[in-house]
């Protein structure tokens, strides 16, 4: 069933997300901060038994220069320096398999599957801690730190997300002028964060992004991740302002009104996780061009397969041309 | 938490499977119909952007020569006949998108990924239907012609994957001297029986196979699929005898005492929809070498990846030797 | 709680079911079709132990003359053609047992109950197979052969309801100018499509019939059965204007525009499965008069035994006349 | 998925009730004041449009004369005094509707069904309160009382089943010689403890009957209604012995132990509500000679409709002798 | 997730609540024959072992004299009549355990905890029965003797809680003209009930009080203990009328129209078992000056232990004043 | 249900926990090097509004020298050192409120609260951040650093329950020679693993604790926290012995080996969140004099107020005496 407004309330919704007055100079600050704080990435070559793709394993520094992990898989094939797609993962899970996520290596892009600090223990793996202090928090990352946009944990993650793509821009086989970031609900709240906060990218694809319009969505979902948000609340009943401020921080509306790229979303009208109307309010404030897929039938897994495919064809267009 | 018996009674369990007497006349007989209604494979390319991997779309004949159909996925970089890959998807799949599954491809192998018959609307898409006259039957298609073996739906799903590999072998881009197939859950099953019913493959890999030991089976799960088969006769209470004898002409115990290839199982200790007894009543039970995977801590997922890596070690060993 | 919109909202709400343009000659062709496949119904009677009701087994020509089952109960005590119920079951369910159902017989009218082809493995059992070609599809029969009109498993068993119809006025004991069809949720939508295909009916009796206004019901409820097609359509993502345009030749509130009879619905405005808007989108339609009764605090089950009651004294009022 | 001990051990089980000393004087007792504060029958005929059944509304003295209500189903073609069923409900249901339940009038007998003192809520509908000081009780009617045999809920109902013999006999449509009862879960357990009440009776079907060996049943099974109890030692921690002795006057054990009339039992192995080991319990205590349906695959449906066929041959061959 | 209306839309949410012409009339007689029914209180003390508080077992005359239990706490070091909280339980519980509950002692407060007549087996524990003649009821207390206002659990139970106040104002500890109410849920109905019929009362303090704008509440509401009432009106029918005019008796709506107090309510926007918009009914009814707390995030704990200390400022500033 | 074995079954029961060889040194070193990390408790008068009971904000130095918070509460009307009761809370749960928890300070004792790291969101709040290096992990903190038993997030948690007592004996208000440690659950767990880790306290109060005879747990219960072990090793699949190595440094059946104060144990036979069994793991295992509360029919709230009452009495004779 629709989780969320009828559909051509959606096509209108915007959101009412705050915009802190220091939004710009918080990132600003962050991510000079983080930069100066980093090392060039150390790549080793995996062996895996597979004869089409390569598969390296990739520390880069990420937030204020602590090392991330990531998988780089190169097509073995290819010649010279390779459009790249950056990857992030969703909620709860890592980089993963070295085996796994084949799609984009074998499409011939260079493919950097980053992984998430502090996850990478539900639906795939991951290796890389999030050393941070943890206030009071409930289960799961979305509360961590939440008193204060400085210690919250989308701030490292976001961080790490940017750092990444710095990490790719500089290796040899990647071409820094070709690269594109993709990411599926948390993975496309990193995505659009990203595409807002690294100018010189070509293309963002965001599929039922996690992370937006965010005090709507802890109120029409009962859901997790954002239920840990509400969870949080229900306790700190006093908390209410100061998580909103810092959620402010990293709302993806706030992201998407910065964001010239051309993008293209994703959004599932059955979506019991990221509820519709959050995904609405970015797309209807993304600053550059957007492409939107529209799942009528579809819950959080959105377009799945069917994403990818008009993911390929879409960073085809966009990193190929 | 474990879902069956302890691990050490696990170990030794061998069930108490029926054999029907007819059993080997009743699939000599049915391969034997089948393959005299089949023609050629169709093999059509198809356009999907990917630059190390081709596909192509196929349809084979299957049981009673009814077209099913399959992907073909090759490496592009690859020479002369190779060694080759047949898999069978898992209860409610189908052959999916052209765009997933490109493990083995990528790995080197020629990849044929078979259609399932009537299924293909759950986790993945199908397209393959099954005409049949399907009596009174729980939803889904456990008992669809349960009441005679042969009008049950796995004479004609077992029958479509033996002839998946005949299919195969007649391809320009398959060894047909290197063929091993693959699968989970329903797809073990049907790589199982196809492993006993063709003696001259290499191998068989088989996770957390379904329809193995099915009488215990349907007493001590209470999920879905097997649970179709407990609903059945809850309802057709005077069909008991008639149902089980149907089950035993496809039951994996009988298949596993007949098949001479070396064979990879793996089973989970917390599989809550094949219990774990019935994967080891097989394994128990099989006439050919055995290696086996026992995941402690995983329910129906198995080994997942890790069971793919596992598998892909063990199938360069018989297939590339 | 109330699953749908307001009552005041519900009683004025019309719906947008699209109208095939060759609707009337896509049912005129089929039932003409598959009235020349037939031949006359078998009648065994069944002993049962009852004194005062005696039952038959009923074999007739269904779709394309495709056998269907059916029982038959008389009053004992009474003479000369009756007026005649013929109902049909809910989804999952079939013709059940001979024991079960007594409620017409023994308020002295024939009735004729129609098996369920391919369920009747659910709440009641049944006999009947449904001998067709099935593509993909979810469990159920909700979304077989759902691709095209011609080939949906709604258009063989709204036939198979007609023809239990023409079957039943053949039989001696049947008066034929006096009958009336009735049933419970699909069985509901099979009486209010006879009713319409076969106007020199006396009466109908609908109770929270399913398959009204589908587009709407399947985004607005998550149940079964009209989930099936939900999730039909979260896999095959291409396949919505395919889907709804076979619905629509099945679609209920079609079937109440051309339906001249009198009718009695019932709806549940606490209903989860079949949601209350959807039966008022066929009673707002329906052409003949309407009789309504709104449960407010129930769910699927609706009046249960006092719609029962109710339709006892409307069809006594419409076939005793 | 089966919800006890393996078959083998079932049918061995005798569970370890206790037997109170005074067992035997507490339900003289208990009967001969009810009996001596009782008054005859009243029975009004009940207008319900049916012409093969009569049905009367009847109001009978129960446990201390209270006033107890019941249907009476006649066969309308029916002469003399009738073989005769008295019917009890499963728990939450009441005598229901009087077009319901027409089974027995059907196939000869004359059938009272009794209602349910203070439940008739739920499944069907009931009349009848239950005039009682209340103690702390869980939401149910499993621990009315439960702190003393002489003020339990299950002491008052017991005696209105008994009554409800007393009052059936005494009616001139009833041949008093002739008379079984009969019931399903709660139902079954009033059929049998009348049974060893009134040893002229002559025959007693109880299926999945509840309130047997209930020191075991409220350990095995987390499901209502034997869930009130646990749920009220849970609360009140110092109650099990003085709850566990109030149970012993009511536990269907210590009444098979005393019941001399033939019984048809039927258990289900899949019964999560009744455990099947406490069916088997009674069983194996009764008395008089047995029949049991043992049902592998159902739940606490049992065997259904078709335990009603086998209890209409079952009652056919000890009622019309 | 917000389970009613949005919150600008619940703060002018008024209802539309029945109000009986002899509302007034019933209780007053109500309330006089029980009265006239009582007798002095019995206070005894009992040992738990504390040093900061003396907890004393108090039967006193509640509904038509019956006796209904309490507990009362002092502060061991107070001196002289003190200022006293008469506080009632929740739905499910009762008085509980001496030790618990002993934050209004150790503020200062004289506490009588009343007890629950018939409940008091689910989250704490009671000792006081409910002497009634129940009629067919779902399992709780919702529905028994619904059908008429005379009958109805909650014309006692409103009785005990006007009596529990008129109780402890005869014992010395008490100041009676310094005397408050307080509950949550069942509690706060209790409150505000007592709060109108005993109008020198100081305060109200209702957390999410049940039992407001029932009529909207049975609908917009799934779970228990509504849902009781919705259950009784789906199995019987044709009880609306009846049920909802004995409501109409007891409905806080109708007692906040009547009560002068200065009242402090609280009210969850995510509650899912009393409706917000209920609770708004009797806010935007109360005849007397209000305090409300919203709790945005809170499900139907409410604002738990912050509004105890909300309500400890509340009570200090009208019970010390 | 019985959630384990039988009674008798579980009386015997012992488990077979690993020991480290280094696990009395890990223990001395962890606390000495935090030890030398801390500094005097900060102790801050909170204003509350109670008159019998004074609440204090606490900050100690708990791990390496990390302030925790606590609550310490005191009988207003006490001289001298007191009798004290140090608490550790339940998995989720914080120090709570300042006036929650007021029973033992109403008892005469000094009351100090732990506070739990990074925990306090959940039934009860808290403050106190867990500064650490956090890996991959679950959501939780059961899986936090479990890689290596010095970053394990139980290492930190048990040395800040030690250097709670540490704190509170060095307060003026307690009496050091007379403390005892007390909890449910988790804080059970916390009391065990001082009680073997402080010789010189009173007694220990455990109520169901948690992480006793882990190896079992995780492997008979599917519920949280236990669960989110089982959670990881299911995606860290190689990663058991690691783990199971990991845990041995905290479980509390290697505490209760070397605790030599006697300790009151409790457990519930119909605990699905402790598995009973490793709670007579534990208590069977336990070298000074224990006393069992064996709760039949409770879950995990196991005694509940009633364990309360026994532990005071029992805290009562080891503190006073």
């Amino acid at each position: 069933m629709y989780t969320d407004l009828p559909e051509e309330q959606l096509r209108a919704y915007r959101g009412a997300v705050r915009e802190p007055v220091d939004f710009d100079r918080f990132w600003a600050d962050t991510l000079a901060e983080s930069r100066a704080a980093g090392s060039p990435p150390r790549v080793e070559p995996v062996a895996v038994g597979l004869t089409a793709v390569d598969v390296h394993d990739v520390i880069f520094s990420g937030f204020a220069g602590q090392p991330v992990r990531a998988w780089l898989r190169l097509p073995r094939a290819a010649d010279g320096p390779l459009p790249t797609v950056v990857q992030y993962a969703g909620y709860g899970g890592g980089r993963g398999h070295p085996l796994e996520n084949l799609l984009w290596a074998a499409a011939g892009f260079a493919h950097l599957a980053m992984d998430t600090r502090g996850q990478g223990s539900g639906w795939c793996r991951g290796d890389t801690p999030d050393p941070a202090a943890a206030g009071p928090e409930v289960p799961g990352v979305a509360t961590r730190g939440i008193g204060d946009p400085r210690t919250y944990y989308y701030r490292r993650l976001i961080t790490d997300a940017v750092r990444a793509v710095d990490a790719a821009r500089s290796l040899p086989a990647v071409d820094p002028a070709r690269v594109a970031v993709l990411g599926h609900s948390q993975g496309g709240a990193m995505a659009l964060a990203t595409g807002a906060l690294v100018p010189d990218l070509r293309a963002v694809v965001a599929a039922v992004p996690f992370l937006c319009d965010v005090p709507r969505a802890i109120t029409v979902t009962a859901t997790h991740p954002y239920r840990e948000i509400r969870d949080y609340l229900a306790v700190h009943r006093d908390a209410e302002d100061r998580v909103l401020a810092t959620l402010s921080y990293v709302d993806g509306v706030n992201f998407a009104r910065r964001c010239l790229l051309p993008a293209r979303y994703s959004v599932a009208l059955m979506d019991e996780i990221v509820p519709p109307s959050t995904v609405f309010a970015a797309v209807n404030a993304h600053a550059g061009p957007t492409e939107l897929s529209v799942w009528r039938y579809n819950g959080h897994e959105a377009g799945g397969i069917d994403d990818d495919a008009a993911a390929l064809r879409f960073l085809g267009a966009h990193l190929r041309g």
